[in-house]
């Protein structure tokens, strides 16, 4: 896979339908470094999904079926938002551990709803078989080439908007969005991935030399509480993992929710644990950038529960 | 005064003190047209004042007596935040209605917090009656040289990022903001000052000719509650109204809070009602750009109650 040639199409074919979203240096978090930050949770649907959904709507042709999704909420929302705006149907399944907010979240773009008991493995299975029944087309949430590419253009808009760090901290569920960081910058700038200790596909897989299934809980398992990692995600990060271009670690739901916390009182930036997982790993002291490093914190997701405005 | 040259060694003094914020092109909000954005609701303690605060402490010798301020909660917590880290002792007066979580703000910073019955104009009158007690150095919210060119600062700032607009659109209260933006704009940028319905000092200033006192009420009414525009916004309001580069515009409480509602739900963005004023007037179609016209909305404070993550 051509990952440049793929991720340049993707951020040309979904300019205008995405939002270009802020960065920043910024100072505070008992840091005494600044930080660059990306604030990618200003996405349209309040994470950087839109980007996949997107890339894939616009690359593909839609079957009259429309099409489908599982999702923990986030990659619902953008599929169903990009569905609406592209006018096809979609039909979306997410688990009851979505939460209302991903749901309402959902349920407002007007998608096809349909909530599963259990966790995004169980939201999954019954999205492929609403495939294999109607023939509708499955956006999957993470291991497709078509989102990879689309995740992969935050990077490639981070580039053009000066980003300076050696050094890229980004939270991991499935890890579309870590595949497209290492898709696109191709071992030019060292990658943290980060998980929370409760929910960490990446880590474990390193650790077996494959993909292992994992148990998932903790505050935020909604967005990162992926199975298993995907097959995309798992090749580039074992290729950059043996070249040292990528560090797999973890940190504790306490350290989220403190990052967190220090995001709403230090920036007013308001994000869902997701979105603060991977400032927890500097905040917490799990990473310690070494003397001159310059590191960047891509903010990934703003869908907290309760909504503060409901 | 040379605003000019004030606005600039403020934006010098007080680089490294304040937050640089980021800027962006937002779209969405029902409009047609994107509009330029900076989140000034990002800087120190959630609002613009901390550059007027960081300003007014770092040319001006503070004496042992210390500061003292009058705020309806934003200035008194960036005059707290300012003191503490540069080492000065302050006395904060602050009406009951600033409400609690911008108390807390302050309580938080390690000042000398004084809550008064009423609103901002009592909180005044008492932290005068202890600058002329003790001799402590009196920071004014809005009606100081070194605090309108603190505010100034924000608009060089957003200049060197690229702001592109043909027209700034600022929210009112005391107008200390507005003032830094008019001097330093200097007409050539449009501006249009929005005020709440309820709280409109300097609206009635200019149907008036001179500066008067208003009721102040409402939603925003902490943040842009004054009862009397202040002087040296007053004089450059007055000047750039008589050669239409500044319109003065009131929005609904009911605006306020649906622009406010949807800077979150579209743009993960929380800000307090005031922060959301500027915006107000675009989404509730008070001011409508001409075909063409570029537009720029300052968002200016977050510090909305009930704390989200209280």
């Amino acid at each position: 896979m051509d990952w440049t040639t793929e991720i340049n199409a993707a951020a040309m074919r979904t300019a205008g339908h995405i939002q270009v979203t802020p960065v920043m240096q910024s100072l505070g978090f008992g840091l005494d470094y600044p930080i660059e930050m990306k604030l990618e949770q200003m996405q349209h649907t309040g994470s950087f999904k839109a980007r996949g959904a997107f890339n894939t709507l616009l690359s593909q042709k839609v079957p009259a079926a429309g099409l489908v999704a599982a999702s923990g909420g986030n990659h619902g929302a953008a599929v169903a938002y990009a569905a609406h705006r592209l006018g096809h149907k979609a039909r979306i399944y997410v688990p009851e551990m979505a939460g209302p907010a991903k749901i309402a979240l959902i349920r407002d773009s007007g998608a096809d709803l349909q909530v599963v008991p259990g966790a995004y493995a169980n939201a999954l299975e019954q999205a492929q078989t609403y495939e294999r029944e109607t023939g509708a087309m499955q956006v999957h949430a993470y291991d497709a080439p078509g989102t990879v590419a689309g995740q992969g253009s935050c990077f490639a808009e981070w580039q053009s908007q000066g980003l300076e760090a050696d050094t890229v901290i980004i939270a991991v569920g499935g890890g579309g969005l870590i595949a497209g960081a290492m898709a696109w910058f191709q071992g030019a700038k060292k990658i943290i991935a980060v998980e929370p200790e409760t929910s960490c596909a990446l880590h474990a897989a390193l650790a077996s030399g494959a993909p292992v299934d994992v148990e998932v809980s903790g505050v935020a398992a909604n967005a990162l509480g992926a199975r298993r990692i995907g097959a995309i995600c798992f090749d580039l990060a074992q290729q950059n993992h043996r070249d040292d271009r990528l560090t797999s670690l973890t940190v504790s739901d306490a350290a989220i929710t403190e990052a967190q916390t220090a995001l709403w009182r230090e920036r007013r930036l308001l994000v869902e644990p997701a979105g603060a997982t991977a400032l927890a790993a500097l905040t917490s002291g799990v990473y310690r950038p070494a003397p001159g490093e310059k590191v960047a914190v891509l903010l990934c997701g703003g869908n907290i529960a309760p909504d503060p405005l409901g």
